[in-house]
Order: C-alpha cells, then sequence, then structure tokens
C-alpha cells in the first residue's frame, strides 16, 4: 500500500481538532555558532509522546463496525498510551498487551484511559505474539505500533508542524525505533522540501535500521540493550524501512551514557523532561554526531521517563561528571579528628552531601574508624585536589 | 515611594523586548469540576526563575553614571541568576555575595552570566550583610531581591500577563517569600480587575507574611527550615508587607512532604520541572487549602532545582506513595529457597529493583542469610499484601 503526502495532509487535518501541535522551543545549550537548534516538544504531546498521532489515524481508518469490535496492540509504553486515549475519543473498547515488568506508572496510565491491559511474557516479543493471537481469536483490529502507512501518516504531521513553524530549516534530527516516526517526517518533508536533512538516530544498543540499510532489508537483532526501552525494536517495520531508505539523509548512533547525558542536560539547563528514546536524536546533536548547520529540528518524542530511572540517571551523570564523589579513608577513633579532616575539604568549596563513620568495622583497626563521605564538588580536577589535600595530611582517600 | 500600576505597565513595555511572555499551561491533574487551572510557567523564563523581571526594571531605573559602577547582590540561588543577566544585558558590572555551601550549580551559572562571585558565611544573613558592607565601601547600587519599587512593578508584569492570556481569571495562587512576586502581581490585577482574587502561599516552615499580617507589621522569624530554600525569607520587605496587606485575599501555608509530592506530581504527570518554591502554590491547590472555583491562574515562579534533591524528591516520594519499598527477610541459605521466594513475589505484580543477599551476616544465624529486596509496587495495599503472602510461606518481613 502506498502512501502519499496527501495523506499525511489529510491526517493532520483529522488531528488539528484533536491534538496539539506542539511549540518548538529553541535550545541555547544545544545550539553553538554554526547552528540554532529547536526542539518540537512532543514530549509534551497529550499522553506523553507522539505515539496518539498515528494510533488516531489508524482508528480513524476503521469502519464503524470494526470500530465496534474493539481494538488490540501490543506495547511496552507509549504506544499503549496512545492506542488507549486514541480509542477512548472513539468510544471504541482497546485491548493492550503488556510484557510483565513494565513500568506500573505506565500500565497505571493505560489503565486510567479505559484500555484493558493484559500482562503477558517477560519481553515485548511475548506479548506481540499473544497479541496477534487474540485478534486472531477474536474480531478486535490490530494496531501495529509503527509498520501501518495510517500509523505513518499519523506521526508524519510532525513533520508538517516543523515546516510550517521553522520554514527556514536545514536540517531535523529523529529518533528511530520501529521507523514510524523517522518514515513519516521524512516522507513528509522531502516531498514538500527535499532541501531539507533528515536525520535518524538509534540507540548503539538497537541500530536495526542502520543494519537494515547496510543488509538492504530488514534484518532482525539477535539482541538489543538501551535505556531507550521506547526505541528497543529488533527489526524495523517492512514499510518503514522501504520509506526511510528512500529519504532519510543517514542514521547515527548514540549510546547509553550519550543519552542518559542528555537526559541530564535536558533537565538541568532547559527544564525539559525526556525519556531515553525521546532524548536520542537531542543526544546526537549534543555528541555532533550530524554534520549539519543552519536551522534544525530536533523531535523530542516523549516524555514518560520512569521517575526511578530519573533518579538514577541523575545520580549517575552526577557522579560522571565528577559533581559527585563518596570517598573513603581510615580515620582515627578520637575526638577533634574528624571535625578537622572536614574543615579540610569544606575550605575548597565541596559541599558535604553525608558522613558515615563506622568504628565497628575491623579492617581499620582497633583505634581506627572508616570514613565515607559524600561531597558535591564541581568536577574532576576539584575531586582530584581533595584527595591530593588530604594524602598530604596523611588520610589515604579512596574514591568509590 | 509609592507603586503605581502605571509603573507595572511601564515595565511591560521595556520588558517586552527581552524577555517571554512565559506560556499559560492547562494542567489537568489540578482542575476539577469546579475549578480549572492554568500554570504560569516562569519556570520556563530565561534563568529559570521570574527574578530577572524585578532585576531587569531595577538596573534600568539607574543612571549611566550609577551602572558605570556596577551592582551588587546578595543571594542563595534565582535573584543572583537574575541580577547577572540584568546586569549583562545593560553591560554593567554585576557582584554578588553568596553564602558558602550554595549549590555548586546555581554558583556556576551566576559565574556563566558574567557576575562575579563572593562566597561569604554560612547563610543568606551573612551574604546580605556582607553584600551591604561591599555597598557602603564601594559605589555599586544594591540590588534588592524584593523590598524595593522598581522590583515589585517587574515581578508585577506577571499580573497583567494573566489577566491577558487567561481573561476570564477568578483567582490567581502566587508563591510568597519576602513579597516582591505577590506584592507586584497583586498590585497589578486589583487595581484593573478587583473581582479576581489573589491568594498567597507560604512554606509552613517559613510563614514571614502570615506572621506579619497576624502582628499588624513585618517580624523576624527566630528560625525557618523548608525545602522551598527561594522563599525561607525570615522577615518580609516593609513595601511588599504593605501592599500585600492591602491587596491579597488571604496567605495559606504547604508543609515539605506536600512540596515535595507536588514536585514529584507535575514532574511525573505534566513533565513540569519546578523547584522547592516554584510548586508552593501549585501544592496549595493540589491539597485543597485555596477555597476557589473556576478560572485559576498558579504561578510556578521557578524551576532551578538542585538535581540531587530532585532525586532524593523522587525515591522519598516513591517510598511515600508506597510505590517503592525494601524488605528484609531471613531466608534459608539453600539452593532453589531464594528462587521460590522472587517467583512468589512476581507473581503479586511486584517489579525486582534490586536484591542483596548477604550470607555473612552473623545475626541470621549459621545457615541462613539476610535477603534485603527492594520492589516496585503500585501503593501500600499491594506492599501489605506482599508481606502477608511471604509471612504465609514462613518468610518474616520487615519494611525498612
Amino acid at each position: 500500500m502506498e502512501l502519499t503526502l496527501g495523506d499525511i495532509l489529510e491526517a493532520r487535518e483529522r488531528l488539528r481538532p484533536v491534538l496539539y501541535s506542539t511549540e518548538m522551543v529553541p535550545s541555547r545549550i544545544l545550539s553553538d555558532d554554526g547552528r540554532q537548534v529547536c526542539l518540537k516538544t512532543e514530549s509534551l504531546q497529550i499522553t506523553g509522546s507522539f505515539k496518539v498521532r498515528g494510533a488516531y489515524i489508524k482508528i480513524a481508518s476503521l469502519t464503524d463496525e470494526e470500530r465496534a469490535h474493539g481494538v488490540i496492540a501490543a506495547s511496552a509504553g507509549n504506544h499503549a498510551q496512545g492506542v488507549a486515549l486514541a480509542a477512548r475519543i472513539f468510544n471504541t473498547p482497546a485491548t493492550i498487551v503488556m510484557p510483565e515488568g513494565a513500568p506500573l506508572a505506565k500500565i497505571q496510565a493505560t489503565r486510567d484511559l479505559g484500555a484493558t491491559v493484559i500482562l503477558h511474557g517477560l519481553a515485548y516479543d511475548d506479548a506481540y505474539t499473544r497479541a496477534r493471537e487474540l485478534e486472531s481469536e477474536t474480531r478486535m483490529a490490530y494496531i501495529h505500533a509503527f509498520d501501518d502507512p495510517k500509523i505513518i501518516a499519523g506521526q508524519g504531521t510532525i513533520g508538517l508542524e516543523i515546516l510550517q513553524d521553522l520554514p527556514d530549516v536545514t536540517a531535523i534530527a529523529v529518533p528511530v525505533g520501529g521507523g514510524g516516526l523517522a518514515a513519516g517526517i521524512a516522507l513528509a518533508v522531502k516531498r514538500l522540501r527535499p532541501d531539507v536533512m533528515v536525520y535518524g538516530v538509534e540507540a548503539a544498543g538497537c541500530p536495526s535500521m542502520k543494519k537494515a540499510l547496510e543488509a538492504g532489508e530488514p534484518v532482525e537483532l539477535d539482541s538489543v540493550r538501551t535505556i531507550a526501552d521506547g526505541i528497543a525494536v529488533r527489526r524495523v517495520g517492512d514499510l518503514t524501512f522501504k520509506i526511510c531508505k528512500q529519504y532519510l539523509d543517514g542514521v547515527v548512533t548514540v549510546d547509553d551514557d550519550e543519552i542518559a547525558q542528555t537526559i541530564l542536560t535536558l533537565l538541568e539547563k532547559s527544564k525539559i523532561i525526556t525519556e531515553g528514546a525521546g532524548a536520542t536524536a537531542a543526544a546526537a546533536l549534543l555528541y555532533n554526531k550530524i554534520p549539519v548547520k543552519g536551522k534544525i529540528a530536533c523531535v523530542l518524542s516523549g516524555g514518560n521517563i520512569d521517575v526511578t530511572m530519573l533518579s538514577r540517571i541523575i545520580d549517575k551523570g552526577m557522579m560522571k561528571a565528577g559533581r559527585l564523589v563518596t570517598l573513603q579513608t581510615v580515620i582515627e577513633d578520637k575526638p577533634g579528628r574528624l571535625h578537622r579532616l572536614l574543615k579540610m575539604i569544606s575550605e575548597t568549596e565541596a559541599n558535604i552531601v553525608s558522613i558515615q563513620h563506622d568504628r565497628t568495622n575491623l579492617d581499620a583497626g582497633l583505634n581506627n574508624a572508616i570514613l565515607q563521605i559524600t561531597l558535591e564538588t564541581q568536577d574532576h580536577a576539584h575531586i582530584d585536589k581533595i584527595v591530593r589535600i588530604m594524602a598530604e595530611s596523611g588520610y589515604q582517600a579512596l574514591a568509590r
């Protein structure tokens, strides 16, 4: 089935009364002398991601009779909420199969939107198989997460909005999972403005589009491993592959450390919350993986990060940047010693976050205690300075 | 010195080319059948808070000669960045005295804006005293954080923007620290639209405006203690008190738990980042402290939360809501036992976050090990159910 620019233009008219055209926010932190980056904040779309666009267009394309039998989908996250909301707008029953172990907040959000959630299997593939079984056993319509022309047309509306809000755009960076978002945007943009470059960005732990382009056809990855769970798709779609092959100017990858650091940077400097998948295109710009100049549109595709994951990313990111450190040393268990050491440390402008003083540890020797001290620091050089100053006073400090 | 509506209107014209009129975002989570709440997102203002408005108007009011001598201010946070940016726009040297122990990210952000930062004393009061000394020793102009008609006029522009963007507003909730923001908004709104209610919201650990209104004059609090450090002001201003006394319809307080839970809710449900002070007005609405109906504007005054604080708020908030728990139990150190226990737990739909299995602990007895298991759970009832199921199989579990 062919997908045309007209389909995407039609999708936009259908979505106009239902969803926001999300804001494009200039990003100082991603811009430099040669480029001005604007963020397309689909992370602030209803349900926290772009997925509702395609789901709505797909369900709108069903007949009344098909809708009456309900829809079914498999998803570990954003597609679940997108389908649930779109189905609710059409007053259509929705069933979503999610893998066991999916974040409880996402399961709850999907149920809150009125969908029936079935937990099945340990991985997305298991949930997918079960959803397809249910499709064949019932008369529910299957809503694919990406490999469907209606879904792709819905996601492509983002490309139209970018061209309208940023008419002098020179390049667009977009995350790639199954390829629906990238295919839709690339098709819309290239048909209207062939001069605008469109780059896909994948997680290095799941480069399924890159491998497919190299092989000339979709291939199934043996294993995938990335914090960008929203784009951890083993095999891209047949239709999405065909469109991406024709229209994408390139696909680059970013690793988990780069993604995590980008989530932290957007949070801290721009006050914008992104999930792993949602931050990949921004990571590609932050780490200069894409050779573009001029006005760049960067798609932040989703913001539904699990808050416990966010908390871990903050802590790890601070450690990695040398802004938080835990030092361990042995200190004589005598009055005044601890006070003197802490004074020395605070004179370096480090902030003391927490102190653990353990005199029961046998490794330390009878008159000694083990001291673990967590500090807020400026950078690695600051930590080195503190360790040096402690060493000069006879405290051998170990960074953990 | 008198402050007029004209001063605030003039301030708006001056600010128009320099700053954004920040967006008003509808909030589903704060709205209910009786009220529709819109968030005035000053947390997304340049420098991450409203403070730059007043600082700009104040520096604009200085003579060229005064500006040539530079400006000085004391601040532990947002006022520092506001003054630094405003001074940079006027090409005026800025010196900011900050207390030792201020978050390093805020110190760095202030330096990045071109200001000279002096660290002095342990608390804000020490920094304030030092800044006033430097003012008298040099010819630098002091930029007060709130008690100055120019500062108040600058902050009051937010009130004008709310009336313009939300013409059918019935009430406004605004955080109160020194009172500059509340005084400016209340004056602007009440002179133009006396029918609109304006409520101030303070941290329960620092109710300086509430106490002042009760006493009929500003009073100095003995001690202040709140996570909303941006509004932890011991004594409100004389001018801000006078205006707030005349125009505010009431002042309510929210405690640290309510503030923290609101930060987490805005983060998770609305993808909006707020700092403690910035979330107080939203907390007052979330916990129904203000008796208002209709269209409500809620001022989110700042978003500069320290990310390590944010990480702690997430973890504590999850624990408190029963969405994260660490259980400790004693388990026989035999093959298969651990596996069987974990299977039992996962069948309740809890997600296992981490496991610590310690067989060296002597308290557990020779053939036993201490098991610490951290779980993602739905709520407290879910935790109770897990503890009950474990007890039925002979595992006495202790929630820590």
